[in-house]
């Protein structure tokens, strides 16, 4: 159940803010996520406390091919050994700013084992090609989700109360860019981009394939459906994160082309989880732009990325402490002796 | 003597930044910033130390009557204080990312007595109005240059080598416009805008005072005659500043249009200094977008920022952190085992 933010305390936090020592309105974005974070934790004096990315692994039938990948299936499971080795951009990040960072295998084609800091939510073996049949049942989309809100509800347990996903398959810009036709309606043309490097002859293939792929699944029906029908399991636990998150009133700090994807299915289920979110950045990938404009966001930063894993997310979440804090710590007009304004 | 920063590393940097386990140009301004790091740093692998923001504080003659500014000008003093008492937005932002902050009474028209934590470099009690005669002499225009240039040796002395400038004064986005239209050669109404808050009849009555500033002093002759006539005195300061420390090759950020301006005048005098600047973030002020572009400036971050103090530098620099950070800990495709792109 996903409650609505209370809109009670709209103006007594707009009067705190406005009494700080600034003129009004001169911190921009960072007024609207002050008083997002007290609306959302009901109270003129927000906090926030153990700040996570949770960075989700899954393959992708539709790379098996390479058709629509530039870098081999393979990638996605030695991008996870990096991540438990510490070596990826999202590790660098994660540690810059305390981050609890936390792996998950959704569905990697490969066999890890026990890994200590691998968290195992393997659904299968990756995903089915959509090309021939559905991504995964409804049964593994549902499982799915499930996954994605333990691990949620895991690191409610131990106090966090702001959060970003992150994602790793090779393969799931394309996912991605199907899901983001299905729930805005945008043609496929405009919802697919170069994803991890394509060149132009390889996006003109992808595009070809993605529009028969959408004639071959022309009405997948309710959301889950869509979800279940394009995959893939990362996507599928980042919708059931982003789910359980607004149930539990954190701030959802959304990432960028392939996280936001698995918002609009969210938010297809539970409208009210758009209110729980604050969009990280404008992702370099043609689609992200639009799908950002759809869902009336305005990104923190515009740092021409595209990396995914998160990295957004990471690099935006001390954005979000600097709102929270100005607000705790700046003195007022009224404290700091500081005349307001008119002469 | 500013030396132009050496390309000599180019290839071997961008090559360094390819081989991280990362599609190319992923990370976008980062690996751009990156670069920049190692070629000032004249190193494959840069680092960053003592990261530090100064605040020169200077009052206006200009803003005594009150026609630019919608402030009294006791609030340069009074928010001196507020920096002094740890409680304005610039305290808040450099206590989170560990930035050591300094203030400088550059000259606020207003006797502070000895106080622990504010260096002295009081020039005067305010500059002059500049309708009526230049805001400051030549002397003590140079005297203002030579005392930002010292504040940045102490920093460099304890090892500092990234750092943003930030400053306080009523009437200061006036000597900005005037600064900015006389060395971008804009008119002065498209540099002009609201400051820390005009309604759009105290934007005209700026206007037409700011014109008739120019028709008082029509050809300032060179840089340092401009930054005298138009003041202030902690323009002049950042001048000076900017100048040491691309001198001393340290990374400098710039915030919004009143350091921005102070960076015009400095890169009149010295062009090389621009090497060593990196555009914290795109200010809500109406000139700056404007100035950038004429300092083909590509700015980290849009948070419709308005504020001045360095707010914008000191939520910049953990963006500067990160992206030398990625080029030190990621993990190349070789070291992680992760197979470089081609199926």
């Amino acid at each position: 159940m996903i409650t609505p933010v209370s809109t009670l305390l709209k103006e007594p936090l707009q009067e705190k803010i406005n009494q700080k020592t600034k003129p009004p309105g001169s911190l921009g974005k960072l007024e609207q996520i002050a008083l997002q974070a007290g609306l959302i934790q009901e109270t003129l004096t927000p906090a926030l406390h153990h700040p996570a990315i949770i960075v989700f692994a899954g393959d992708h039938g539709i790379a098996e091919d390479g058709l629509v990948n530039p870098f081999p299936q393979a990638v996605t499971a030695q991008m996870v050994y990096n991540f438990l080795n510490g070596g990826a951009a999202i590790n660098v990040f994660s540690r810059q700013h305390k981050l609890d960072l936390r792996i998950v295998d959704a569905g990697v084609n490969h066999s890890f084992g026990t890994h200590p800091q691998l968290r195992d939510r393997k659904i299968g073996m990756g995903t089915k090609n959509y090309m021939h049949q559905p991504a995964m049942s409804k049964e593994q989309c549902a499982a799915a989700m499930d996954a994605g809100a333990e691990e949620v509800y895991q690191l409610f347990q131990e106090g966090c109360n702001i959060i970003g996903f992150g994602e790793m398959g090779i393969g799931n810009t394309s996912s991605a860019a199907l899901l983001m036709s299905h729930f805005t309606g945008l043609p496929i043309d405009e919802c697919v981009g170069i994803g991890t490097g394509s060149n132009i002859q390889q996006l003109e293939q992808k595009k070809a394939i993605l529009r028969q792929v959408q004639a071959f699944h022309p009405t997948p029906g309710s959301p889950v459906q869509a979800l279940a029908t394009f995959g893939g399991f990362e996507i599928a636990m980042i919708c059931g994160a982003i789910i359980q998150a607004a149930e539990f009133k954190m701030m959802i700090v959304i990432d960028g082309f392939i996280v936001s994807a698995a918002l609009l299915a969210a938010a297809a289920m539970y409208p009210a989880v758009l209110e729980y979110c604050i969009f990280a950045h404008c992702s370099n990938e043609k689609g992200h732009q639009a799908m950002l404009k759809y869902l009336h966001a305005d990104p923190l930063l515009q740092l021409d990325m595209r990396l995914g894993e998160g990295t957004g997310a990471a690099l935006a979440i001390p954005l979000v402490q600097s709102a929270v804090a100005f607000l705790e710590e700046m003195a007022s007009f009224n404290s700091a002796q500081v005349s307001n304004r008119s002469i």
